[in-house]
């Protein structure tokens, strides 16, 4: 959101606690001047002697207390630490103290945060959390405003990492369960403990916050039921493809028909066509059903320092607006409209309709050549009439202004049945 | 959003211009009762006399008058009469009135949504158009706001989905584009002048709002080149297929490397394994890219009256928290927390690995049988040692307590090199 409209607004200032991978990632946005309106003036860390970064501007106030950052003026705090404690006291004293607080920590919300909202509530500040499940995806903010007009049946996702690369691993390469989690390992994808991940707790966390905000049915962390990827072997993967099928790990909550709440976490088989199958390494997908508006997807990085602090930056954009007050200003007004260059730069797909003579490729060739595009392939099926024989040149990337003056020359040839069809190919 | 919290606050006036496929459609969730505080009390349409709906509630108040609407206590209107007049005027007054405005209308935003933008800041109102583009999607509110702390680069969509239907079809039934537009028109899914939409305007207007909202780039609509799904022919989905491709319309804008900004909407060619091939019908996806999150794809129904009145309803429900002021309280209270079930109810996949000796397969089929468990079919692949022989069992549909019981049988069998492993396979 660009500072339009009124430009001398000042800056909110912002704290972080922890810097870590994320935390790094949202310093370098905040500081990449691609955001306005905040400015970050607290990091809270452990070892802030070793961690101290010389690319931080030199405004920022380095601390290893948190009373510094509880006592500063920062309205903002973001809590990228992790873990319940001492994380929990931490945050509700941030909103005891009059700072709203965004955080990316799933283990807290999914275990606090109805009292943590409700805190919020009763100190008129917020916490907002949307980089708590599927990091970069904007899916909390689409479930609790994008469809807030629908009624959310359920919501089904792929929201761990490890486990997604651990069984896109086994599948491609025909792995061992071990191998696939020693390479996830080593490539700085899985942790030395896989356990949170690979036995399903992590994705029960994400679950339950999303059956909270988009079924609106909080459950207990604890009451969804898990069960691990490990016993799944290479052997799996053949049969699951004589199935047509491919294996993930797939987090799935639904109201059922009788109003009971369904959740659990399981690896299953899912149709090697179906978006799910094409889920491979740090992307995550989630796929939720509304009575009215059937079924929408969203997918993108789950994971990763850069799109979960687009996530994180986003929430605290989200709580500067709403303290300032009134929409955020979307469109800048149309005086300032920009040109428009409409020449599309891609490889192509040109198809002739002839009637059949020698020396026709020859000539399209000679033309293409006069301007200086490539041809990348020729395809002619068979059993065509000769009279009304379509055949296809591709070109290597080019500019479509530079392929349709080519094609002016070419058309005006006695031998073109109609004017060829150009088409770019977008990989 | 539901009304907890305050569940005192009186509900929010909503009046209703054009009572359509998606008027109807917002009307039915607004008597749902799927949604919370707001009071639908006028609808606006020509010929009420023809168009008075019997199940809507009688304290509506039915009138032909816009003045009606514009002197009326209805504090949103909810916009989906069309065009650009005399919409445009009545979007105006109704601002000028003190009425903040819903609006599907992608030609009223393309063409003047910074001037509406404006006015309603100016007067202290809203206007939201998340309905216009990529009708059940939320992906505006994806771009404005989920993503506000990314720079976006490229937006890329399927968004009309005329095209999407026509050129599905022409794909898997080999039809031409006359026998294709024909059914669409006959299964009303393209309109008697289907210009707009297979030429590429409706998608070019689409894709000016998303450049405005998402790459904060305003273009004039008549800026944006497009081309014509028309001279495409039942052989190029052939040829196409040589290539690993099949074709749709893509609209596509990205700001360039100088900064200038491109934008186009073309048929092209794409890949057969990607997700843009996947969109059939009504169907509309939106790929955005950013220099920090990477990409991020949102699908859905991009049209048809239930789902975009999912997209009208939401906005009007945010126009109303951002009045009452403050975030929405998306999480209840954990004392409210919600019983689970995890007993998975799906078609199995189960592996066995054991010992091979005749009978085997007849004990495992008569444990199924013992908890009415039906078998689907056995999957048994050549080559492995016969001592550890893995064997697959596909069931039809059972709760997964069943069948871990049936299992529980079975594993006691001293054949059983390790325990049987079960999967759900979810379609």
């Amino acid at each position: 959101m660009s500072s339009n409209g009124t430009a001398a607004q000042r800056a909110t200032p912002v704290a972080l606690l922890g810097f870590g991978t994320v935390g790094q990632a949202v310093t370098r946005i905040l500081c990449s001047g691609d955001v306005a309106g905040l400015e970050l003036t607290h990091i809270f860390n452990r070892e802030v002697a070793r961690k101290r970064a010389a690319w931080v501007p030199s405004s920022v106030v380095w601390t290893e207390s948190i009373d510094d950052v509880l006592h500063s003026d920062a309205e903002i705090v973001i809590e990228l630490i992790g873990g319940l404690s001492p994380t929990n006291e931490w945050v509700r004293s941030a909103l005891q103290s009059g700072k709203s607080v965004v955080t990316a920590n799933k283990q807290l919300i999914a275990h606090f945060g109805g009292e943590l909202l409700a805190l919020a509530r009763d100190v008129g500040r917020e916490i907002r959390f949307e980089a708590s499940v599927a990091g970069g995806i904007p899916v909390l903010r689409a479930l609790q405003e994008g469809l807030a007009g629908d009624r959310l049946v359920e919501v089904r996702g792929i929201l761990n990492g490890t486990c997604a690369y651990i069984l896109s691993r086994m599948q491609s390469e025909g792995t061992s369960f071990a191998a696939a989690l020693a390479e996830a390992q080593a490539a700085g994808f899985a942790e030395a403990d896989p356990s949170e991940d690979v036995d399903g707790a992590d994705a029960a966390a994400k679950l339950a916050i999303m059956a909270a905000v988009g079924l609106r049915r909080p459950v207990r962390v604890s009451s969804i039921a898990t069960r691990s990827i490990r016993p799944i072997e290479a052997v799996d993967f053949e049969y699951a493809r004589q199935l047509g099928c491919t294996i993930r790990q797939i987090a799935r909550a639904s109201i059922e028909d009788d109003g009971r709440v369904f959740a659990a976490v399981r690896p299953a088989l899912v149709p090697l066509n179906s978006a799910f199958a094409r889920i491979e390494g740090s992307q995550n997908i989630v796929a939720v059903r509304g009575v009215h508006g059937g079924e929408t997807s969203f997918s993108g990085s789950g994971a990763g320092g850069a799109p979960t602090a687009v996530a994180v930056v986003s929430d605290v954009l989200s709580v500067r607006q709403s303290r300032l007050g009134g929409p955020p200003a979307a469109l800048t007004m149309m005086t300032e409209v920009y040109d428009v260059n409409s020449d599309v730069v891609a490889p192509h797909y040109v198809r002739f309709i002839v009637n059949d003579k020698p020396g026709i490729l020859a000539q399209v060739t000679a033309a293409y050549a006069r301007y200086g595009i490539n041809i990348d392939g020729v395809l002619q099926l068979p059993r065509f009439r000769k009279d009304r024989l379509p055949f296809v040149t591709t070109l290597e990337e080019c500019p479509e202004s530079m392929l349709d003056r080519a094609l002016a020359e070419v058309a005006r040839s006695d031998y073109q049945v109609q004017p060829p069809l150009a088409l770019p190919i977008f990989a």
